[in-house]
């Protein structure tokens, strides 16, 4: 509908994840219209980012190094692993700021529908990291949902070959959250996992 | 949260308009790992749109020439002006197919609040451009909120001088949609505007 290149950018913008063709016309008109906008600076780092970030060779996690600053730092216990699906996932947890030790990064979830397998994630090389016998525990925190409790159930089950203690994450109530809007799933784990108070 | 150049791509992207912390996220990690996605093609297009795209020295549209392609087209009805607070509004018009005239696009619409007058308009250039003589009817298409209401009220009273037919848009329930749903503003509307049957 625009003349060549407005259209473009436009077209270029409704592709990325969760922008529709009317955010997109609102981004490109915010971009011509906005002066303080940066616009060479966004074109920088897209050009750059692809270049420079990879995937740490320990854990998986994006870094522009050859290992992520978490793997870098002396002061976490490389005895402890957690394992989620993500480099997003880590962020979260590292917000909670309870966690000490080092992750590993699957790179998604088991997910048949998707032709996801456990070969097309980064399983085999978390044998191996295990396999050091460096790690006591191993912390399962793939998403809640069905992929990733696929995932928990077919890591639980190839981790009984070493003697670690494996766990999982806990799921119930959200805090802050109302019991009457907590869908049935979610109760039901509640009750399952409840914990004595005396 | 991330290391250096992922962190500032995650930025920029939620320095634009619609896209909140993790929707930016999500757009970043997006582009780090969808190998098919043209990282370099929106690099380039963010570059040279700034630089390539202005305003047609006529009616105020975007274009990459002096006069856009609605003004440059010599089937449009030069006599006809319908005059829109933004580029995008031809768009919307021009996707009814039921407009042959040509536009004026004011930049904006008077908004006391956000420091907006008539002088940052393009009023004065619309008023030059009806005193060449050549133009017989304005449509005003303003938005039906209050800044549109108000530059269409301030464009009504100006054009008073002028002896050309003024006409806005008729306001009233959207097509499709459900009479009990319609705000009060819009039913009120309705009423005043009915149009006459037998």
């Amino acid at each position: 509908m625009y003349d060549g290149i407005v259209q473009e950018l436009i077209d270029e913008f409704g592709r990325l994840p969760g922008i529709g063709p009317k955010s997109a016309q609102r981004i490109a008109f915010h971009i011509l219209q906005t002066q303080n906008f940066d616009v060479s600076r966004l074109a920088e780092l897209l050009a750059e980012v692809r270049e420079k970030v990879r995937f740490c060779e320990v854990c998986g996690n994006i870094t522009e190094e050859q290992r992520c600053s978490i793997c870098r730092d002396p002061r976490r216990d490389a005895t402890l692993i957690c394992v989620v699906e993500e480099p997003k996932d880590v962020v979260a947890i590292e917000r909670t700021r309870q966690f000490r030790g080092l992750y590993h990064v699957l790179g998604g979830a088991i997910s048949p529908i998707d032709g996801v397998g456990p070969d097309d994630l980064s399983i085999p090389h978390l044998m191996q990291r295990l396999g050091s016998g460096e790690v006591r525990e191993v912390i399962i925190a793939t998403d809640p949902n069905l992929e990733g409790e696929a995932t928990a159930a077919y890591l639980s089950r190839l981790l009984t070959s070493i003697e670690v203690p494996v766990s999982r994450l806990a799921s119930g109530l959200p805090v802050g959250g109302d019991l009457e809007f907590a869908d049935e799933v979610t109760l039901g784990r509640a009750f399952e996992g409840r914990q004595q108070l005396r």
